[in-house]
């Protein structure tokens, strides 16, 4: 790493201008996430995002085009991982349902996650072009990670041959989605689990 | 019907009190129902709501006391029944359960119905009061109704003995609101009877 020192200052790293952009789009996300919670997508600006991360206009517009493209990478972000990752695929199909719903579970009792999330939910009913967006971007890609380890599983003989992929994430996912959306019920682990055993039982293969 | 002239009109009805007040609630509801798919919940006001019927304000708050009370009162009406309206009970599980959510496929259809529920949904995400009043006024009796159908079908020996209702009432519903809210697929008739098939493959009594 390059050294630089003034007589004025002792010895320190010089700027590197990669770990400073890392920075700057860390606290872009952070500030946006912040606000975002703070006071929704609608009233959100690219001012309030760059004034609160303490960067310049530019600076975010050098990697995101509109505050859409700054939101989407602010839920990637907190979910860990690109939208659409491919599930885990250790052969055990019901084991690595659980596993993933598990991980879902955690991000709803999040308190920072689930005020974005149902901020979100909130503003893509009355903006359809940001539904599209989300839709697009975020909820389709899961959707078909989820669609793809069934389909696995459908060829590795796990499930039932005629079973609806579409339907059958559906079953999977609607019921978590749905308990922490209208807060009909609790949302442990224990529910997915027996969701999991449930869902499982109608997707067997028949004889 | 009492009869009323003078020498200046023709014999007319008289004004029949009873149908005049329930003219005037019908005039609430449908003008409610208008400006909340127009303006939304927050920006709904009583004043409105009496401008638009073209009634007093005072005739709103005899029968209203607050906006969410009119509210709750346009789904009721739009839904055809109070909140919680009992099942079908035919002794056919699995038709009786198509029949309610073939109905409700049909009032997602709907789109001044679909207008004014996702107006809902994205006000209770950010009204934690409101959204107290949803899930106590509307959304608890109608899957209390689900459960109640459940448990009757799960006394006759129709679902095993250990199915949660709970659980059971998430699979049949939530696949469709999801559907429906997220726009993540066709919401058809054919798509709820093949819910009802996976599902109730799940739940039928076990060996």
């Amino acid at each position: 790493m390059a050294q630089t020192s003034t007589p004025e200052e002792p010895a320190r790293p010089a700027p590197n201008p990669r770990r400073r952009s890392e920075r700057a789009r860390r606290a872009i996300l952070a500030a946006a996430g912040e606000l975002l919670g703070e006071v929704g997508y609608a009233r959100l600006t690219m001012e309030a995002i760059a004034s609160r991360a303490r960067v310049g206009k530019q600076t975010i517009y050098r990697w995101w085009p509109t505050k859409a493209a700054v939101v989407f990478d602010v839920f990637t972000e907190m979910t860990g991982g690109a939208a659409g990752d491919p599930l885990p695929d250790t052969g055990d199909l019901d084991a690595d349902l659980r596993t993933v719903l598990h991980a879902i579970v955690e991000e709803y009792a999040d308190p920072l996650m689930d005020r974005i999330n149902r901020v979100f939910i909130a503003e893509v009913q009355t903006d359809p072009e940001l539904a599209e967006n989300v839709m697009e971007l975020l909820l389709r890609p899961n959707l078909r990670a989820f669609r793809d380890r069934l389909l696995s599983a459908r060829e590795a003989g796990l499930i039932d041959a005629g079973t609806d992929p579409d339907l059958a994430v559906d079953l999977l996912l609607a019921p978590v989605q749905q308990r922490w959306l209208m807060r009909s019920g609790e949302l442990t682990h224990a529910y997915v689990d027996a969701l999991v055993d449930t869902v499982m039982r109608a997707l067997r293969p028949r004889g």
